[in-house]
């Protein structure tokens, strides 16, 4: 008896211009596009298992290990109930392909990542479930089909669909068939820009992204004018940058995009605050680290961008990661050593010494251990992979591995 | 000899509808109107002594006992000139007033609060300047016209020319001559409302309103849709609330304003950070406050807003201020027992017990003492006095009496 089963990993996007906003909020329709960078899934990834079987009861699904209620009409169930569409149209034209469709799925998915960490894994979760699913079930589709399909469980996860640098075009038709992911630069074309992730510790519950976006939406009279004013131009602008890799321009408009956002979060009622004074600080540091190298005749060597939370991610290009690593571990002391993933410092000692000559060093003070309770240096990356079948989650009795 | 002099005190400010921007830096011309409370002098005021006499080789002013600079074309060399020129109207109306606007003037100025308290001197202070030498020089000006000097010295001087609930209109001449304060009503319409200064501390060296202020004019896409489409709007509105005694209107309209200010702040390039943690924690506290009176079908009972600083200042009706100072006390334990000038805690122990019942404790953590390092109550006060001459400032010889 056959085995109808397929594994994938889908990556972590960050985005430089942000998603804040919903004109749909069943159908996850946007109130403007947005772009990000996909980060590489040799650190960070979302793993999934998709099987098909006739013996299956109904649709289950395992986060962690933890089984999780498929609601009715929610975003699990609609992804789910849109991919057997896409496999019926497959079965309907080759009518020897096996009746997938009709089978129950069980599906098992994994972040490498603790979700401590503070890292949305919605993102890189609903693009690992529907390429597993569309492994499984052999379609045809394009990423850009498949996002659509993603956009509906989260819609940042429609980003993650692709590798490179990626744009959510918000589209304008009522049923969303036009608003979709689709690939600015692939990873090859700007392997360079790299990314350091500071974990900031926050005692204080945030709000959920899904609730924010739309009291903004009611709520703030700023955000019209972002919607229709200002995203648009830095659409354009922040494409060509990325095409021209001209890192001056992407960090400029990455920055002040992730200070708009929160801007319009501010100018929610009640306000909605991400970040926080660590953050703050982070944004000093890198202020003044740019400062210094536009001052002495240069460029700005680094961006920071702040998604619904405390947590900075950093992009630069590769060879100024080992300064901002420095720098960020001179202000933010670490429980934990570095993990080097790209041998920065070899042999060297780390957070030691200035940062960079003329560098003012009271635009922050220093903080307490594990104010930053972690550091993760990764690099634009690739899309979804289809893994080897040694690499499934589900083991014989069509059961999580952990839980046979 | 006769003796020229004159003593003048003059009220803080603090506005609902934020001035931010000028569209001319040199007369003081704001990009948009905006609208204060004055608060009461028996708690905050600059008081001014000002001299003018023959004998003085030059105009000298002393700020709490330290001589400054007047600098050739600058604000203090400004107002003072400007004041000279009407007296000098009134001089050649009346030929028998003695020449005072040919004698240079002796000028000495007190704040009775601490500069480190981080209060806004320059508004009080600028406004006792010009309400002092109005005295001395028998203008017969109105305070809208004094205001058009003192907003000279600081733009948001001129809303201390007046008690009560304060607007600065914008104006649109180019010489601005139409810039000045007006009434919205006296301090004897709405008596009631009061107003808690929490005095946060903070080791971050702010930037200045003067700089920040025109870094959000060059740099932020949403202030020019606050200036055009939003400030008009509040300005009637909130005008229309204070004259209905509405505290909710007036409440909601001085919270958004308060965000909005703010959020322009950080949709500034590089961003403008005025606000902490700790100020964080109070809009927090306020909004659960609020909250909860909103969902046993009351109104909102407290206002928070914030200048360009970390300090809070929150207004309520006097009815509430028990709650609010408990409240903030409980968590921002003070190092010195609560001055309290209304007796609101005649025999009471205070901080302890809940909030008000429903209060969800959780939307804060209690701080370390020192986080808000004093608290002022105080209420809407009158305008600018003209003081008897026992408190004036300068000496016989003409100098400041603690340097005589």
């Amino acid at each position: 008896m056959s085995v109808y089963q397929a594994t994938a990993s889908a990556p972590v996007n960050i985005a430089c211009i942000k998603y804040w906003g919903k004109r749909d909020t069943k159908l996850i329709l946007p109130t403007n596009s947005s772009l990000s960078v996909t980060l590489d899934q040799d650190h960070l990834r979302s793993t999934t298992t998709s099987r098909a079987d006739p013996s299956f009861e109904k649709d289950r699904l395992w986060l962690n290990g933890k089984e999780e209620e498929i609601k009715e009409g929610g975003r699990l169930a609609t992804c789910i109930k849109e991919m057997k569409r896409l496999r019926r149209e497959v079965e309907e034209k080759s009518p020897s392909e096996p009746k997938l469709s009709s089978f129950a799925v069980h599906i098992a998915s994994r972040n490498n990542f603790p979700t401590a960490a503070g890292l949305a894994s919605s993102a890189s979760g609903f693009a690992a479930l529907v390429s597993s699913l569309a492994a499984l079930y052999k379609l045809p589709a394009t990423p850009s089909e498949l996002s659509l399909i993603s956009r509906q469980g989260s819609g940042s996860a429609c980003r993650s669909l692709f590798g490179g640098f990626v744009a959510w075009e918000m589209g304008s038709a009522a049923d969303g068939s036009d608003s979709y992911a689709v690939e600015v630069a692939p990873q090859s074309h700007w392997p360079d820009i790299h990314a350091l992730i500071c974990v900031v510790s926050d005692d204080k519950k945030g709000t959920s992204s899904t609730s924010g976006m739309q009291r903004t939406v009611e709520t703030s009279p700023l955000l019209q004018h972002r919607i229709k004013n200002v995203v648009p131009e830095r659409m354009k602008a922040i494409s060509e940058a990325i095409l021209a890799k001209d890192f001056d321009t992407f960090a400029r408009i990455t920055m002040q995009d992730s200070n708009q956002f929160h801007a319009v979060c501010l100018d929610t009622d009640p306000p909605i605050f991400y970040m926080n004074d660590v953050s703050r600080s982070i944004i000093a540091l890198v202020t003044e680290y740019n400062r210094v190298s536009v001052e002495n005749g240069g460029k700005l060597k680094a961006a920071y961008t702040y998604d619904a939370g405390p947590n900075a991610v950093i992009y630069a290009p590769k060879e100024n990661l080992k300064e901002i690593v420095s720098m960020i571990i001179r202000y933010f002391p670490q429980a934990e050593p570095f993990k080097d993933p790209f041998g920065l410092f070899a042999n060297e000692s780390l957070g030691s010494g200035r940062v960079v000559p003329g560098f003012n060093e009271a635009v922050a003070k220093p903080f307490e251990v594990g104010a930053v309770k972690g550091l993760i240096h990764t690099r634009v990356g690739d899309g979804p992979r289809v893994l080897g079948s040694e690499e499934g989650l589900l083991g014989e009795n069509g059961l999580p591995k952990q839980l046979a």
